[in-house]
Parts: C-alpha cells; structure tokens; sequence
C-alpha cells in the first residue's frame, strides 16, 4: 500500500503513518480511486423462490444466457443477487458499495418496496434496466415484449378453430405481464363481439403446480360444455393443467383446445405439442445488458425508452382439433 | 472518508492530509481493512460456449440453482466468471482483487491450463471446490456423483434386456465424467462375459445436436443388426439421437433400446418417456457451496474429500420392448 514517490525518510513515513492513523485519514486522490473503482460486474436483481429451481426455469435461464453473452462480450462478470423475499429492497447500496456498476431487475413487481427501490436508483442516477416489467407512471429503462398483441393472437386463433368459451388463466396481477395478457385477452373478445366474463379467468402463479391445481374445476366445466378452449399465461402451467385434465380423461385438441405462452423447450417436445406464444426472452436479455454495458449502441434516447419486442403464435397440435 | 474518532482542528487536519498526499500512504489499519474485506460474494467460474444457452441447459441450471440456495442462505451474492476459451484462466486473480471469497469451479476440463489455474488456487490458499470433475493426483475438493456405479447400472439394465451389442455415445475425455462412463461402461459388459469392441464406442460433445448427427450412422448398425441397444452419455445426446433414429424409421423400445443419463426434465415428458441414470446435480450444487460457505458443517476432513453422491437409475420406456 506505499506508493513510493520519491526517496522519504523511515522516520518521517512513519510520523505521517501515526498522525493519518489518529485521525482516520485517507489521502483525496486514494479515497477517489477507491470510490470511482470499476468492479467489473453487471448485477443481476432476481426472485428468490425458496422451492423453485430458478435456474431451471425457461423465463430465467433464457433471459440470464442473453445477459451473460453480453456480459462476456462487453468484458463484464455477472453478480447474481437474490432479491430478499420480505423486508427492504436495497439495490441502489450495491452500487454505493461497489459491488456492480449496472443492473438488470428480473421478476419485478409492482409492490410498494420494489417502487421504493427503484426510485432511489433512479435518483442516484445508477444505471438499471427491467425486463418483462413496466411502471407506467415511471420512465425507467425498460426491455419487454408484446404481450398484448401476443395474447391477442392465442385468443384470436382460438376463435378461429371454432372456440367460443375461452378460459384464461394467468398470472398474478402484481406482474405488468399478467396485466398485458389479460388486456389481449379482452382485446381479442371484443373484436370477436363476445361478452368478457370475469368467471372464465383463473389466477395461478406461472408454476406448473398451480396448472395441475386447476385441472378439477376446469375439467367439470369443459364436461358440462361451459368451457371449450383454455388459453394459459404461460407453458408450465399449460402443461401442469393439460396433465391435470389428462387425469380426467380429457386430451387438448380433442375434447378441448389449449395454447400456452413462452414457447419454451418443454412446449414441443410433450405430445400432443403445445401451441404457444414464442417470447424472445434470450434477445430480451441480451439487449437490457447491451442497453447497460454497450454505449457503442445506445442514444440518450434509447437510455429511457421501452424497448418492446415482437413475439409470434406458434401453431402446433392443442389446438387443432383432429 | 473521514472517520472521526474526537474533536480534531481543522488545521490539523489539513496538515495530515498533505503528508499522507505527499507520500501516498494510506494508514495500516485502513489498508489492512481494505486488504482483508470481505466480497460478500462466491464465484461461480462456468464455461462460455458462444452458441449454447448455458443457463437454459439442465445440468448448468441445476447445479446452479443448488450453489445459489446456499449462497442466499450463507448471505452471499453469486459471481458468475466466464472462462476465457483459449488463454490464461487466472483464477487466483479474483481472490486477489477481492472480487470473490470463495469459488465453485464448473466444466472443468483436464487441459494444462486448467490445471495451472487450479494449482495456483492451491498454492494461495484459495478456498474453491471442483463439481463433477476430478484430477487424479491432485487432493481438490471436489463433488462429484457415482458415474462409474451409473454407468454400469445402465449397461447392467440394457443386458437384462437381453441386448448384446450396446453402442456407447460418449462425451470427450477431457471430462473425467466421461471417463467415468467408460469405465462403467466396460465394467458391465466385462462382468456379462462380453466383449469390450471399441467400435461400438462414439463421442459426441454432451449436445443434442451432435447426437443427432450420429443417428445416420447408427441407423445403418441398427438395420444390419450390429447393434440392438445405446447407452448415451447424456439425456441431450439421447434426444437429438432418437430424433435422428426416428427419422430413419428407427423407434426407441422397438427397433433397438436406449438409455440416456442425468434424468433432465426432457427426459419425462418426451415419447417414448427415457430411460436414463438420474444425477443429484442440485444437491450436487448446494453441497458444493455449502463445503466453502457453511462452516458449520465442514470438518477439516472434509475440506479436501472428495464427496461422491448416488446417481440412480431411472426405467421408462426407451429400454422396455414391447
């Protein structure tokens, strides 16, 4: 820790060394390295979900493999930080501390803590970019895709194969997600001049667990006829639900029409295949990070704008009736 | 930066100040508090693989999902650190720099720079631990699993099955899974009285693809009858195999049998459903943190053991005729 500048007595280094150790001193320009240090690393804020295998989730790891080719790309190692379940939410001290120099949030959600949190990293004018998440009242950096359109889409194709009592099961409202999906969801009713019933909509949690969950009172209801189609907010509970239904004897694309949402690996490789809505959560990802790390391509404006994302109906067997 | 231990003169003040600018000295105790700090966070060090989605690959995201539950749980933070492809791997240098405390090393491969790397880790005293991966003369801490023992249970079933000429599809041998599989692999047949052919042994690279692009050759050994059965050496491996298979109107569970291995999520919900060896990556994971983070539960023992988990197989439909 000396900087040799020039030759110094022993005896004088060590008189400077007592008086800066009695009053706790460090040197402007050191206390400046120290605060300006570059740590190298892009944080990435993410859920914590004590039984669920995070990683192993198509959303998560997707949207993380886009992140990290950036990172690489761009020179940077990726800080994973699990976001504390209850209590505060203090991201912007992992700046303060020096821990990252930007930062991605992945599952956030619109709760009063998360808000807080974001604001004071908006205030600190630390760089951070969501995903999958908007706040419409903030202009915070933004990396999403279009899920109306994309929700419109399933529900429209349903329509199509002749559906007329379309369930919809999504996911907490808390999630801008689930907002965009439901609003599709009315959207594409309503050009079809059919009557939204709230009594049609269940809520699960994006887990496959909460699909299955469902599969007895939707499999009553496709029994009696009072529902003909299922169109579910993402693949792990379509497929949890179409387990479920299986259970009861039921098969989508023969007693009843089902399209999923994320098109991930597990969508084409089940039988019957699973029609879905293909996200590009990889681009998704890979794009928040460069917006972050690689001022080569981002304009002022970009720093704020809502980068939105096309996704596509991937037609496949569940909802095509034999 | 000023750390105010009791009243102190301005002018005193300034006057440290200008020594310790003049020599650039920061005082020991602060030097030895900035030396000593703690990151607050594991290093995760993990492959690059330009074109695979790293995150989204089952064996990855398991044991990733493992170090990040006792990660969260012993209050730290995941650095994930791409190794270089080609060059230096300075793997000390993180501890060095106070990046990580700690680190988990992922997709090791007996390679010399690696082993340079690995070495320097030693010699600093830098607690790390190896997952699934071993170096025979070096006392590394490693988690592994009983590939050996899996191995041989699969080519043990495929016997059972009354098949004769089993085809190995193998990963590279820089992997000391792979040579563990082998090993299995010739363990089984020499305890059945059969013959060890090395024909009968391919390598693919643990990908899916490069199952895939074997099939054409195997069909034809299929077809003639010199080979019934495929032990593979990953589920991934088996996938891309049997689509390829399939293609050649070769159906795993009738024209031949197959076992794959890891248990992936694939594996269950693809038809034929796999037989394959299941491999307790997640707890492979956490263990693995758990050894460098909770040290409650480490012995000194235990800091060099190896720690070889269960693998277990699993039967399903690939290796069941009809």
């Amino acid at each position: 820790m000396l900087n040799n500048v020039g030759p110094l007595k022993e005896e004088t280094r060590e008189r400077v060394l007592q008086a800066a150790a009695a009053v706790g001193y460090v040197p402007n320009a050191l206390a400046q390295q120290f605060a300006r240090r570059k740590s190298g690393n892009i944080g990435v804020i993410l859920p914590f979900m004590p039984k669920v295998r995070l990683f192993s989730t198509y959303y998560f790891s997707e949207i993380l493999s886009g992140i990290g080719e950036t990172a690489k790309r761009c020179g940077y190692d990726l800080l994973l930080i699990f976001r504390e379940q209850d209590g505060a939410r203090d991201y912007a001290n992992l700046f303060r501390t020096q821990k990252i120099d930007a930062c991605v949030v992945l599952g956030s959600q619109d709760v009063p803590e998360e808000r807080a949190a974001l604001a004071e990293l908006k205030a600190g004018d630390y760089p951070f970019c969501l995903v999958n998440q908007r706040y419409d009242e903030a202009a915070y950096a933004t990396v999403d895709a279009d899920h109306v359109s994309g929700s419109m889409e399933a529900v429209r194709h349903l329509l199509e194969q002749g559906c007329r009592s379309i369930a919809f099961i999504n996911g907490p409202l808390q999630y801008s997600n689930s907002t965009d999906r439901l609003e599709g969801y009315k959207k594409a009713l309503g050009k079809a001049d059919i009557r939204y019933d709230q009594e049609l909509v269940y809520v699960g949690n994006y887990s496959r667990k909460s699909g299955y969950e469902l599969a007895e009172r939707l499999a009553l209801h496709i029994k009696s006829g009072s529902v003909d189609a299922i169109f579910a907010a993402n693949d792990r509970m379509a497929i949890g639900l179409m387990q479920g239904l299986r259970e009861s004897g039921l098969e989508a694309g023969k007693q009843y029409a089902m399209v999923g949402y994320d098109d991930s690996d597990g969508s084409s490789i089940i039988s019957p295949q699973l029609t879905t809505v293909a996200v590009p959560f990889y681009e998704m990802g890979k794009l928040a990070a460069a917006r972050l790390l690689d001022h080569t391509h981002t304009s002022e404006d970009e720093d704020t704008a809502d980068s939105l994302l096309p996704v596509q109906l991937v037609i496949r067997e569940t909802s095509i009736y034999e």
